[in-house]
């Protein structure tokens, strides 16, 4: 892949709770864990998505103490031994997450260069995956922080957008950073769409470790200095290593593009249309769903009468027979059932507060 | 109650399959068998209505082979030792179903009266339906063929209606019948609403056992020959009895109301109104169901946010979250879910004809 002296560790992002795939994922199973789509888990298809490709070293998992026992057991299911697994004390966002395997690799191996990939995406066109990650990585061993530029689909509300700029000399399919934008109100989100310059910020990056460690100590000193002092004070337990919690939550919480991107001048980004989905909603579920003539999609032992448009996922709970509904999401698990319109799949965290209040999650 | 030489066998059909409140009703497990309201079975509600009266005797239960252990073990749950457990060889209809009866009761008590009850209706108001009894025996004492006519609460189009005409002699209660309907088109129940003088056929009544069989010689001989000669060649084992197959089975599958109750001219009608309900489907559940101030009725493990007019009805299934629904019925067994818009309550039978078809009901 590219450059055949590229050395490069998956680092696996495994923090979120995904509670609005509520009732699949649920607090004691985050989204990571959970075969939303096939026979895999979202964060064993991840780490897959970068097995046997020959610049791809062991991965490196960043999670939490509590999902400790559920990365083990994913990594044994499908026979994979990490390089290392870093548990966080308690989430301090992403520069940091991203810092501590950077503090990993520079201990361990300083001239490799780290891919950083959430663990709960789907990516359903892998070989356009691929071509990316070639080009990055030539960016990236030219000294490039870069991200990976999502293609949008539709003018999406709910997502950062990066603007890109010329490209990069002698690399055609990579391009400066002009600007990372928020969430745009619509109207902003459908001039990004119509341009044809923006795309979305999916949150993986690739970059040399140093290039990394460079970058936050010059623009968020802060959670530069709280990881190293935690990495160097860390407990280590085979390929589990658990940073020392004073130094690490000492540190602030931001996120790696608020903390190096939006201020770094070496950024590129790398545009890519993969079939990607962050699978943040059951809305967002549906729009990747293999869907039938009438625009339903249905999952296990479930199905539709004179309906159209709906989302039916049976996964441990029982069967689901939907009667003349339109553009509804069920779910159906041991643990619960969720109805609702599919417009409505953003506030299925409502429900889960519901729960919490209750005391039932 | 009335006369107090009265004595009356309620006869209770347990004949139906109650498809249309799937998953709740199986064909495995009729909706007789399941406690729709409150804890006891729709089939043990009705057994208790008739117990601890002074008038009534033991219960006559007609059903058929297949349901004999559900019968026999709902009878013991209560603590309620039958007159006789009829088993029909196969389902021919309410004639001969009361016929067999109205047999057993000539041959062990010909004095005696019979109550013809449905097993699966809600009954809420008890103190009405006793005053209506009373009234009723009293008729059938003095040799009348007694219906009961519900009190519309709507010009429901999905059941028969009784006409009455002018009160029997020295009964103001009592009416004799003009005449009965079949199931009206929407503009017809409208006007028999309105009128004042149509009442629903709940399929309830009450007549001497010999004043049946008169009756039934008279206006349908083949199905009055058929029982009684099935009767005659039954095979006893203690209160349980199965009439012989071969002569039963010859009879006509008629009912009750096109046999005897259309032809006679000896028919009355007691009207009441006794917050009855066939519960019929999901919907007429729902309108019988105390309902919160957003008209939402849960049962169970339920709730719903943002939403009103739904029935949420958890049984055995996983807990219910309705998120946004308008006018939906939610069931959760843990055989199945299902989800209609109410109004398309009528039609959840599709989906046992789609299970059958699949092979899996």
């Amino acid at each position: 892949m590219g450059d055949h002296s590229a050395r490069i560790y998956p680092v696996i992002l495994s923090g979120g709770s995904g509670t609005r795939l509520w009732p699949l994922s649920q607090p004691h199973r985050p989204k990571q864990f959970v075969p939303v789509v096939g026979d895999r888990s979202m964060i064993q298809e991840t780490i897959m998505r970068v097995m046997d490709k020959s610049d791809f070293l062991a991965p490196i998992i960043v999670s939490g103490e509590s999902q400790r026992h559920l990365v083990v057991d994913q990594l044994a299911q499908i026979g994979v031994d990490p390089a290392a697994i870093l548990l966080e004390p308690a989430a301090r966002n992403t520069a940091a997450a991203v810092a501590i395997a950077a503090c990993w690799i520079m201990v361990n191996d300083p001239e490799a260069m780290m891919m950083v990939m959430p663990s709960d995406h789907v990516i359903q066109d892998l070989e356009s995956l691929y071509v990316a990650v070639r080009a990055a990585t030539a960016a990236a061993q030219a000294g490039y922080l870069v991200t990976f530029g999502i293609q949008p689909t539709h003018p999406e509300t709910g997502y950062g957008y990066i603007e890109r700029g010329v490209p990069v000399a002698a690399m055609d399919t990579v391009h400066e950073v002009v600007n990372f934008h928020e969430k745009p109100p619509l109207a902003l989100a459908t001039r990004y769409f119509e341009g044809g310059q923006h795309y979305w910020n999916g949150g993986m990056f690739l970059f040399g470790a140093h290039n990394y460690l460079t970058a936050l100590n010059e623009h968020a000193p802060d959670v530069a200095a709280a990881s190293q002092q935690a990495m160097e004070r860390s407990v280590v337990d085979g390929v589990t290593i658990r940073p020392e919690s004073a130094s690490f939550m000492a540190g602030p919480d931001i996120s790696i593009d608020h903390a190096v991107m939006e201020k770094a001048t070496n950024t590129a980004v790398v545009p890519v249309d993969m079939g990607w989905s962050d699978v943040g909603s059951w809305d967002a579920l549906w729009s990747i769903w293999a869907l039938d003539g009438n625009g339903n999609g249905v999952n296990g032992d479930g199905f539709v009468l004179d309906g159209a448009g709906n989302l039916v996922y049976v996964s441990d709970g029982p069967p689901v027979a939907a009667l003349g509904l339109q553009d509804c999401v069920i779910v159906s698990t041991a643990e619960g059932v969720l109805v609702a319109p599919r417009d409505r799949s953003q506030d299925v965290k409502k429900i889960v507060d519901h729960l919490k209040r209750r005391g039932t999650a």
